[in-house]
């Protein structure tokens, strides 16, 4: 919702007198389905959340300094909608500052995104906890945007880290909308340790993106790079989108190389589609991704989905995915568990309602 | 409050340009009160939350899809006032997935309720977190809404489980306003384990119910089953509720058994009456629960409550409340410790605000 | 922001009919800094929240009564916008019911203010968790209101207790406005501990707060007295504000004591100034704090700070600061470390948005 703000002053001297006027946008999704994974060694059938959008809840607002200068703010908080819990954050962009299951269940924390911006002509100013850049070539790549049983195949085992899809205690500076459709983005991260010891530098980050729009073309490439302790993590992605009125087609490519012990690295793709029929669309995607570690474990996965438009705001929608493991792989959907060099398959059937 | 929404559109093609009008309701109350307690072994005295209605924060939201069809969410977390924490959930509908003390205390989450529901002709799907139908008949019949010191005497023990008033991963079918007065429900819920285990189907369960009202008289009758570890439990009840202009009588009778090792049942009732008087109302029950286990544990209970409404949304109120033990129960009112087979007592005084 | 509200009536009798209209303001800050320290021993950067002013989301409303009389309620959680996370509350106002860092981040909870109140020409009778009397004195003094690297240097060691800041489970009364410009409250907080153990009044607590107003000059004392299992803690102080139109001079002086196995006490004093300079506002202290425990660990802090108004709701702020230790004191700035008797300093570059 979209609502007037009496909005609270500091208790600074300039600002007691009077309260400035100001709009709030309350918005969410909640979405709930039905997720069954089958694999070699076992099945599970979970009501689950947010697999064709997460589920969220959030604050938003932005405010005209003058001069063509603005001030904004965004706060966003994950749940679950089949039990009611929230999400974890990282605290400080390593592995100590994840979550672990709370026995009575996460509390609902701004884990999704928790910024303030400064917006100019020259570009956004954006503080907090988001996304990180190289994160939206994949996301924005995805018909299944990275979420439920479709999502694409990325990352096997520690070459994800910790900010492979969002940065806490971040600096990010965002071009402007340019002429020729360029945009583009550098963040940076901090860890927040202490000074002078061997580990002073782990969770510290940053990354670079930078794309374009050629018609109905769009391209943008990312390089990323973090310390961690089990070993620094390079990324480096590269997504397309090609827009056409009666479909979508997008394509990604991604290699990420850690420095642990025994350095070694990973690469995969993406190629997908997104078709309207009638009041709903068609969704379809093969990945894959590959390590070149031991016996260099690979999943192969397809991925086919239909939602169903109720209204701009609701659609039922349902998604079929299957992967195949080799080279010691052992990955399964929806949390079901296989065999190392087996194959698993899921079903999500769900509802999504945004707010 | 009911206010207008722009409504988020999830990140799908069909939806990418405009944003939907809706209306999202935020609502809640904060209810606050001295709670003492007085036993045989010690007292205590509290400042407690939500002895007349529990504490909440709230949001929901409808949507008319056309053609009598609409979706629907509510989420509602529950929170201590005299503290500031938030409530535990269930994650699994197993005693693994329920809430131990936090030591930061427990955050916010949607544990009382966390739903997206499709609405028609045909009734009423949902899905997500919800009170269970058996519930329903204890906390509609009790005067004092199943909180506060004057809380029905239900269950003992082992025989509560996990889902003897929310359950999780749960799928709801409610009947619509259908002619004669009948209403009812179905819902199932998962434990969402592995197959393949013995365990495979703790926390699963499905419920029951269905009721009618016959002029000034409404019954309804539930049945519960649900697999647990330390084994199934099986719950039955029955309540009544007489509507006279003047005042509301209300009865209960309830069954629980459990197949544990050693199996045993319990058996209550509740007869109770709110009676208007002047700006406020007196309530009053007498309720009783005993297990045939051991030495067959039994609780008596009489609670005499005064509610003063100071508006529609705020009261001022008083309960006072006493327990007898018997069969070697050790039920303690507020917080205070009790002897076997010794009494208990105790009142709650606060005061009640809406939003 | 301001909203009409449909209030949620609690299931009574009475008010099973109407809804009722309400209000109720949806408020918050975000705000966000670079944050570096510097002590002998190690410096630390860190993405920091709440500098200027804590980061915070709130529920608030009041309700009419008719006669002179309102009834309000208050919810108001502390975030932290660098990584999202919310901050612990206190549950018994002793260590045992406090925080400690959680693994999935702190859960967002009330726990900066969540409070009942009813008001009338007698004054306002105020329940929950909520500021305590004696505080209000250290933070109306403080330039820069008790936050960030410019913090008064208040407190060290054990003597700041479980409710020098704030108290869960409490009952306050405060003053109306009185003629001559008197101003007061009384404040008893519980511990809720099981009567007959020597530890059975642990936690609990109480403080008086008045103050009149002279002119340009106001002053008030608060004394305190909570029961705390590691020794009984006392706590006096005084602050005083003069205000000028073209600048605030403010003063405060605190004496702490505890019971301990070795009694010992602490004493402190700070002076301030804002002074508003063109859109924005210099602000400086001095203050110090030291015990007579051991060798007296003593602490000296001065503070330099400098906010630029972009609107009455946003600003850009910087602080420096620099505190001195002697008696073996350790007291460093922003999280980094130093030596006893070294000093330490460190700044704040951030961006406070409400909303």
């Amino acid at each position: 919702m979209r609502i007037r703000t009496v909005a609270l002053c500091a208790t600074t001297l300039a600002c007691a007198a009077a309260h400035a006027q100001s709009s709030v946008t309350l918005f969410g999704i909640a979405d709930v389905n039905l997720a069954h994974g089958s694999g070699s060694l076992s099945k599970r059938t979970q009501l689950a959340s947010g697999s064709n959008a997460s589920s969220r809840v959030g604050f938003r607002g932005r405010e005209d300094l003058g001069g063509g200068l603005s001030a904004s703010f965004w706060l966003e908080a994950q749940f679950n909608t089949d039990n009611g819990t929230g999400v974890a954050t990282n605290t400080n962009n390593q592995a100590s500052g994840g979550g672990t299951a709370q026995a009575g269940g996460q509390g609902l924390l701004f884990n999704r995104r928790s910024t303030v911006s400064l917006e100019g002509a020259w570009g956004e100013l954006r503080l907090g906890r988001d996304y990180t850049g190289h994160y939206r070539n994949r996301v924005d790549t995805d018909p299944f945007g990275v979420v439920g049983v479709g999502a694409n195949q990325a990352n096997v085992g520690s070459l994800a880290g910790t900010t492979s899809t969002r940065a806490s205690n971040s600096v990010g500076y965002f071009l402007p909308k340019l002429p020729g459709g360029w945009f583009g983005s550098v963040q940076a991260y901090l860890g927040e340790n202490l000074s002078g010891t061997p580990t002073a530098d782990d969770g510290r980050g940053f990354n670079v993106r930078l794309g374009s729009t050629f018609g109905p073309v769009e391209v943008s490439g990312a390089y990323a790079r973090q310390a961690l302790a089990a070993g620094d993590i390079v990324s480096k992605n590269v997504g397309a989108i090609y827009r056409h009125a009666s479909f979508r087609l997008t394509g990604a490519w991604y290699e990420d190389t850690t420095q642990s012990a025994t350095p070694f690295s990973g690469k995969g793709y993406l190629v997908g589609a997104i078709v309207p029929v009638g009041a709903g669309e068609v969704k379809a995607s093969l990945s894959r991704y590959g390590s070149d570690a031991g016996a260099q474990p690979t999943v192969r996965k397809m991925a086919l989905g239909y939602v169903h438009h109720l209204s701009k705001r609701t659609a039922l929608y349902t998604t079929w995915a299957r992967v195949r493991n080799s080279g010691g792989a052992t990955t399964a959907l929806n949390g079901s568990t296989t065999a190392a060099n087996t194959g698993s398959s899921g079903f999500d059937l769900g509802i999504r309602h945004s707010f």
